[in-house]
């Protein structure tokens, strides 16, 4: 991972911005830009130096990990540390959209100093340099592998609960380091929730079975989503399961760099109003993924309310209280984003389907890493 | 789960305090007061009415789960709704330990309005109530029965990876909803980092065995530490081992209503002073749990920077910035609080120890709630 690039384009930003310093207090963005994977740490970054403090657990691994930034292990709080550090600016950059209130008037003594940067690392994350499309890649490729295993051992009786401790085994078995988020494993009716987590109902035949899981590997995300049926697809299955196939497929064919992400959620939902599926779409398209499991971009509609297919507990708020799209410049795809494209069906009492694959982003189009088939699976 | 008397608790304190009302946007805590289990929410208290919203994925499960407040499913994004809903009031009790500064700004318009009302809820769900003390209970009974049948599964040359993947299997198959944290599985000279995460590393004989985990039952959460050994253990282990468990046995003799956290901390501490270790305990002595791993109290040295064992990447900072002892007053355990007990020597480059039981503050002491027994096992 080329840390030292990342840390010279933020610089870059820092100098035009003419802050004189920026607070960095998301985890995932400090890993982004110094390697440190752990619990705890503050980074303030200057244009000519930046400091790193963490707690007295991560003294080994920070002297290893951290790249960039002279580390301090306080004996007292790191947010104390990083305080009197910061004492003198006189304006501070702070990721707002992550800081709590409390946390921001403690760490500059209320909040005349600070200042809102926005999303000016989250967007440098957006486009993956080679390492991280390596790492991207590599957890996607794990995760389609334990998937054909997993649909070897599926039987009916089997419950939702069985079958997601079975996958999560697999990908461990696999090298996992862990999950991207709660997996998700619905049979039947519980399909048509999209948010389902898996619970005691037992695989029965001719019913969906939707699966959306993602694994870590050297600290990145996989995300797939794949519907199957235990025995004949009963016809209602096989119409709505070609309709979110063919709505998934338009969606990957919009992809290309310079794209707005509106016209690749309209993609999918053109194909699925056509089949008079579209209401019971009721998220987004896709989303971003890496060291975090959603990150910009957000494929949708400008201005949508729509929430992704799953969303993190606790997560914060990415996307702006009521902005009415014309204020807001259309969001585009760019070379190097890698999203996921996941249009979704689910009919209340019935089930759902979902069909996800990660693609990333070229000047020709998508490129799909996820090798899984997608045709109908009837086991 | 008597939502009804949380409500009315709170209700009270937002009349003592003559604010309008309390935007409540931390998902425990909406759960905690109305049910709801989902994602995306935000919730409206005033003294005679309660007003809730989350998006179109809820609009079934909210219409299950929500009591004491009206539900709303707004066309567009909930915070606008929950905005304007609010944009009458002059001022508003916010959570300002966990809403960011941007969705604050977004949500009241700017600060002028906002509020912070501290820890209001977070002070309430430190002390359980029956159905919350059953529901731990249970998840933690259900952790401990995995426990004994993972210790049959082990055998030379198994990686850390692989028993996590047994462990968290077992759990799921046992009935859990999923992990509270991510397991610790640390073999050898890993067992010395606190925070590890499960790798490659094999087990060998004569080597500690570190596992810690958790699991959620009805949204509640159990954690729990054990050090095991395959094979005989050598004169080292065995002597730290011991040095550990009368440490945890004094933390848990001190637990008891109405006695100073930093007491039982200490009583942890005194025991490993003694046998020379104390340098190598390097996290707080435990944490309250509950519908989140880390909730208050923190059993901890006053004023004291130490962490929790491991820590919830991402979390929210639950400690002031370098508020001196003198400033605050002493925090003392009360009844019906749920704590863990876990001191933990580590000693870099050989391994480490760590003990931990969930118990139940009591008038009279601690009540075990784990079953499962601490004498040094041996495979």
């Amino acid at each position: 991972m080329d840390y030292a690039a990342r840390m010279q384009t933020l610089r870059h930003r820092l100098r035009d911005s003419g802050l004189p310093l920026l607070l960095v207090t998301h985890l995932p963005n400090i890993r982004y830009l110094t390697g440190f994977s752990g619990s705890a740490a503050i980074l303030a970054v200057w244009p000519d130096k930046a400091r790193f403090w963490s707690d007295g657990r991560y003294r080994e691994q920070a002297r290893i990990e951290v790249r960039g930034a002279r580390v301090t292990i306080p004996r007292g709080s790191i947010d104390a540390a990083a305080a009197e550090a910061i004492r003198s600016a006189r304006r501070v950059g702070i990721e707002s959209g992550y800081l709590s209130l409390q946390r921001a008037e403690q760490l500059l003594g209320g909040l005349r100093r600070a200042r809102a940067v926005g999303n000016w690392i989250e967007a440098q994350r957006a486009v993956k340099d080679p390492a991280e499309t390596a790492a991207i890649r590599s957890a996607v490729e794990l995760a389609s592998g334990v998937f054909g295993r997993l649909m070897r051992q599926l039987r009916p009786g089997m419950a939702e609960t069985e079958i997601a401790g079975r996958l999560e085994f697999a990908l461990r078995q696999a090298g996992g380091e862990g999950l991207a988020f709660d997996s998700i494993v619905a049979a039947g009716p519980n399909s048509a929730l999209p948010h389902a987590h898996p619970g005691k109902r037992r695989l029965k035949p001719h019913e969906p079975l939707l699966l959306d899981y993602g694994v870590r590997l050297a600290g990145y995300c996989s995300d797939m989503s794949r519907t199957v049926c235990l025995g004949k697809a009963p016809p209602r299955l096989r119409e709505i399961y070609a309709a979110v196939l063919e709505s998934q497929l338009a969606g990957i064919a919009a992809v290309r760099a310079g794209v707005e992400v509106a016209v690749v959620d309209e993609a999918c939902r053109a194909v699925l109003r056509r089949a008079r599926l579209a209401k019971y779409f009721v998220h987004s398209t896709g989303h971003g993924l890496g060291l975090e499991i959603h990150e910009p971009p957000r494929i949708a509609a400008a201005g949508s309310p729509r929430r992704p297919a799953r969303q993190k507990p606790g997560g914060p708020a990415r996307r702006r209280a009521a902005a009415p799209a014309a204020e807001t410049p259309p969001v585009c795809l760019e070379t190097g984003q890698i999203v996921t494209i996941e249009p979704g069906v689910y009919i209340p009492g019935w089930g759902g389907v979902r069909i996800e694959d990660v693609v990333r982003v070229t000047p020709r189009g998508a490129e799909i890493l996820t090798p899984t088939p997608k045709s109908l699976i009837e086991l």
